[in-house]
C-alpha cells in the first residue's frame, strides 16, 4: 500500500521550520538547506514543494495571512456592533502571544525582502488591499470616509506590531491594546 | 603639509552608500566590501572607521534619526499650537521624498536586523523613547494621557512608513499625510 503523504501538512510544517529560523536568526538565517534541517528532512523534500527559499517565504506569508483573516472573521463575528467587529478584526492582527510573534516576524522580514522583489510585493499588496476592504467594509456607516479611516486604523496596527517586536517588554499584549484603544476610543466614537 | 580628512564627512559618505545599497538589495546585500565599493574607497578606509557592517548600521541609523529630529525640531519650533506642532513633527518622520524613502528604508532594516542583535535593539529602543518623550512633551496639556497618546502616534506614522515603502504608488505623500490628517484630527481635535 503506497504511503499517504498530507501534503499541505508537509508545506506547513516547513513554514513553521522557516518561522523559527526568522525568529531566531532574522531573514539571513534562511536557507532552502537551514530550513530542511530545522525540519527534519532532506533538501529534496524541500525542493519537492518549494523551488527556493523565497517560494517558501511567500507560502509562509499567506499561511499567516490566511491565519489572520480567520481568527479576525471569527473575532468579528461574534461582535456586537460594527465598531466592535473592527476592534476585534484589529486585535486578532496583533503579536500578542509568542505564536503570533513569530508570525509577525515572519510578516516584516517578508515586506523587507519583498521591497527589491516585485512578485513578492504584489503578493503582499493584495493582502493589504484586502485587509483594507474587509475593514472598510465593517466602517461603512460607522464612519463617512471608511476608506482612509481603514488604511490608518491597519497603519496603526502595523506600527505597534513593529513596536512591540523591538521592545517587547515595554509592548506586553496589555500595551499593545491599550494603544489601539488610545486610539480607537477617539476614532470611533461608541455612537 | 598633511592631508586635511574630514572624518565625519568621510563616515557620512559610507553611511550615504550604505542606503543606497539597502534600498537597492535590501539588508543582505550589505557587506563592508560592498559598502567601500559603492562608496569608492577600500575595505582598509572603510575598516578605518567601522569594524563591521553592524557598526556601520548603527552608524547610519543613528545618522538617519539624528536628521529626523533636527527636522521635527526645527517643524515644531515654528508650529503655532502645541497640535500643530505634534503635526509637524510627526509630517517630519514620514518618508515624502526619495532622501527620505531611502533614510526609511534603512530604519527597518535596521530594526529587522536589530531585532537578533541586543546592542542593536538597545539603541533603537533609546531613539523610540526619545521620540515619545519628545512628543508626549508637546501633548502635555493637550492631552490627558500624554505618553499612551505619544506611543500611538509614534505607531501611526510608523504604520504608514511601512506601507508607503511597501506600496509608494498607493501611498505618495498626500496619501500618507491623508491617513495621518484623519487620524489627528479625531485623536488631537483643534480646541
Amino acid at each position: 500500500m503506497p504511503k499517504i503523504v498530507d501534503h499541505d501538512a508537509r508545506r506547513e510544517a516547513l513554514a513553521e521550520a522557516l518561522m523559527r529560523l526568522v525568529e531566531r536568526g532574522g531573514v539571513e538565517a534562511v536557507s532552502t538547506r537551514a530550513v530542511a534541517a530545522e525540519a527534519g528532512w532532506s533538501t529534496g523534500v524541500l525542493a519537492h514543494y518549494f523551488a527556493d527559499a523565497d517560494a517558501l517565504l511567500t507560502y509562509a506569508f499567506e499561511l499567516v495571512a490566511d491565519r489572520m483573516a480567520a481568527r479576525a472573521g471569527a473575532g468579528a463575528a461574534s461582535a456586537p456592533t460594527p465598531r466592535a467587529a473592527v476592534r476585534a478584526m484589529l486585535v486578532e492582527a496583533l503579536p500578542a502571544d509568542a505564536r503570533r510573534r513569530r508570525e509577525a516576524r515572519l510578516w516584516f522580514a517578508y515586506l523587507e525582502r519583498a521591497r527589491t522583489r516585485p512578485a513578492m510585493a504584489t503578493v503582499a499588496r493584495r493582502r493589504y488591499e484586502g485587509w483594507t476592504a474587509a475593514l472598510a467594509e465593517r466602517l461603512d456607516g460607522a464612519d463617512p470616509d471608511a476608506g482612509t479611516m481603514a488604511t490608518t486604523l491597519l497603519a496603526l496596527v502595523d506600527g505597534v506590531t513593529v513596536r512591540a517586536l523591538s521592545d517587547p517588554r515595554r509592548m506586553p499584549r496589555r500595551a499593545q491594546e491599550e494603544a489601539l484603544d488610545a486610539a480607537l476610543d477617539r476614532l470611533l466614537p461608541a455612537p
